[in-house]
């Protein structure tokens, strides 16, 4: 018998119907024996049908009031998934983020976990009651009031529970069946991993895999929880995001991805004098704008130019922001482009297997597609390149790195 | 300067158009000078559509479940008044009843408030802040778990806050402008009150004029809280329900009800010895059917006919629970009546006024409406009569006791 948090997104509960499948899900884990903690988003669409309510009252709306509405939605549907469980004859009980104690930061609309007491928790399960705790939201306690952990965040709270009560596995329930060496829309021979290392299922994330937050795998890191990934609609295997281990070793790339929601900003004839950067990613960061990929020519005349990548939807405010420091540290001009796409090569052992990142720019170049920019880490290696060659970059790389026949994991 | 406790209910925060409009409903109080204390209902409509989700899932669901979900209701839309308040540059803040403190039991469904500490909501007063605090919800203590008061509970609230923090006044928003002498869509001539007791109002409110939850009064007059009932939609002036005072009692009626929401069930041949009726009560309340209206014939030959009103809605329970007892006592049989109309006369000055019981009999034989059941209180006499004359009934007597010309507070 183990302890196994389940989690499911907002399209699992999206209707009175799928409420009752996500309940036979849940009892099913029971039956075989688990204790069992479920988190649950808000139905589907909800979230957003109360953020244009607030909107159309006020486009700048107030972020403690915000969450005081938002988090609405995760309390109904856990009362509604409660009552499933009950229906089918199981002992169920329903909990909000305050009422198990799960303690945040005062940042509303975005708060940071503090700590989870978990004691109504770990109490309700010894008991064994099946609990269903709402995602997303939790409470700061100077004030008592109702945080929210910014969209997403009910794959942390999943995480973040399970490190709590110290669960054996956390399972996320999405609308994909686990992690893929590619996204199978694209590449044909794109394969489920059995297993994934946070490092790697964090470069997967942050570049477009979309299928776990962020910061629930940094959770699972630190803390060292078991996420398994799975689908919410077909009982099969997942995908299991767990610390590295010799076997992953050997496999030198795990996947390739593509993120299109870059653009890049080139600030030309930068003065090359020592605190030019430092001034001007100061100004962006001031301004909550993050960089990610950044690359310097080398200097002719004692002028450079300096181009780096910025989420799509922040280039306008990052476009302001460089225009008026081009203009104060006297450089020619800013231009910008989100025709790009970003394309990465991640796995952990790349490490220690050269040559990866030199067939990766092999690939690419006999295929004519020119590349802009680069960046690598440990376990990642990415390039800038044009957007309309993305789709043909992503199959070609699988092809070349992944070749079928292989096994991915 | 004093303090207003404004209450709005589903209606009136509706849609974002008359939230808008109750913002500013709420700013023309504080810019007269008041501090300003407001509670909402849910949004109109959406507390009937969570409640359809839960009895989609679960026809007999658990009260704790059904108090987590339907809570969400209201705790949405003080979250959107408030913003529409800071929206107009006003500082507001929203609260949940758990954390104005609003201690209730943990009868889930149906609690009933126990106490009210309040502070946080002093304290938000006290640095000028509008406060808005979701009605019909509380916490009960000993589990932490949300709870709610009830359908109708947010008058309940908006009165029981009024006593806590020592408001002035509670101004009940509705859809109608006031207390009337008699239904208007019925009685032509129909007139406002200005003034009306709460022993008044609760003979009015229980008997269909369905303006002010009767708990509401009740908390009223326990605390001494006036409760004014005005129009959401107009400004105009509304009805005052206070405690008596001398001016009231030269009005000797103050109104004419019609209530059709009762059956009458009759029990004959009742054996007529010592603790039947004991036992027929007895029985009814342990099923927790409240009967209004008894009578009693005389007997003939040690047998009686009993007869009684329940509210239409207990009447299939109430016949099970009869039949029964009718064996168990050997009673005859048991027969009821669905097509009954209660219509009642209220006024604190009939305590000093003999002759109204006369002139209401007398006015209803007049027009041959035949009287199947009486009850008197200190300041209320109703009749049951057929239901079909109901219109007529009150029509004549509002004629007769009301009529024209003659102020009715």
């Amino acid at each position: 018998m183990s302890l196994v948090v389940m989690k499911f997104g907002g399209t699992s509960v999206g209707s009175v119907e799928r409420i009752k499948n996500v309940a036979k899900r849940i009892a099913k884990r029971k039956e075989e024996g688990h204790d069992v903690v479920v988190t649950c988003s808000a139905m589907g669409g909800e979230t957003d049908r109360l953020i244009n309510l607030l909107t159309e009252i006020s486009p700048k709306y107030d972020p403690r009031e915000y969450d005081m509405l938002v988090s609405t939605g995760e309390q109904a549907s856990i009362a509604l998934v409660t009552q499933a469980l009950k229906e089918m004859g199981y002992d169920a009980i329903s909990f909000t983020g305050p009422q198990i104690g799960m303690v945040t930061d005062g940042a509303h609309s975005k708060a940071r976990i503090k700590e989870i007491s978990a004691e109504r928790l770990k109490e309700a399960i010894s008991k064994g009651k099946i609990c269903v705790v709402a995602g997303f939201q939790g409470i700061f306690p100077e004030t008592g009031d109702i945080t929210t952990l910014g969209r997403g965040g009910s794959d942390t709270t999943a995480v973040a529970i399970a490190a709590a009560i110290n669960a054996d596995v956390c399972e996320i329930y999405t609308d994909v069946d686990g992690i893929y060496t590619a996204d199978p829309r694209i590449v044909r021979g794109a394969r489920k991993l059995d297993k994934v290392s946070y490092e790697e299922m964090l470069e997967l994330s942050s570049l477009g895999a979309k299928v776990l937050q962020s910061r629930s795998v940094e959770f699972g890191m630190k803390y060292g929880v078991d996420i398994m990934v799975l689908s919410s609609m077909e009982e099969k295997p997942g995908t299991l995001v767990t610390k590295e281990d010799i076997e992953m070793e050997k496999v030198i790339v795990s996947g390739v991805t593509a993120d299109k929601n870059q653009a890049k900003i080139t600030i030309r004839g930068v003065p090359d004098r020592p605190g030019i950067a430092a001034e001007i990613f100061g100004r962006l960061a001031e301004n909550h704008i993050n960089v990610d990929m950044i690359i310097q020519n080398v200097s002719v005349e004692l002028k450079t130019d300096l181009s780096f990548t910025v989420a799509k939807t922040d280039l306008l405010r990052a476009m302001d922001v460089c225009e008026k420091v081009a203009k104060d540290i006297e450089a020619q001009d800013v231009i910008s482009d989100e025709k790009i796409a970003k394309i990465s090569v991640v796995g952990v052992g790349m490490k220690s297997h050269a040559g990866v990142a030199a067939d990766m720019f092999k690939t690419l170049q006999e295929n004519n597609i020119n590349i802009q920019m680069i960046s690598t880490s440990e376990i990642k290696i990415s390039a800038v390149i044009e957007e309309k060659y993305s789709e043909l970059a992503v199959r070609v790389l699988h092809e070349k790195l992944l070749p079928e026949g292989e096994d991915a994991s």
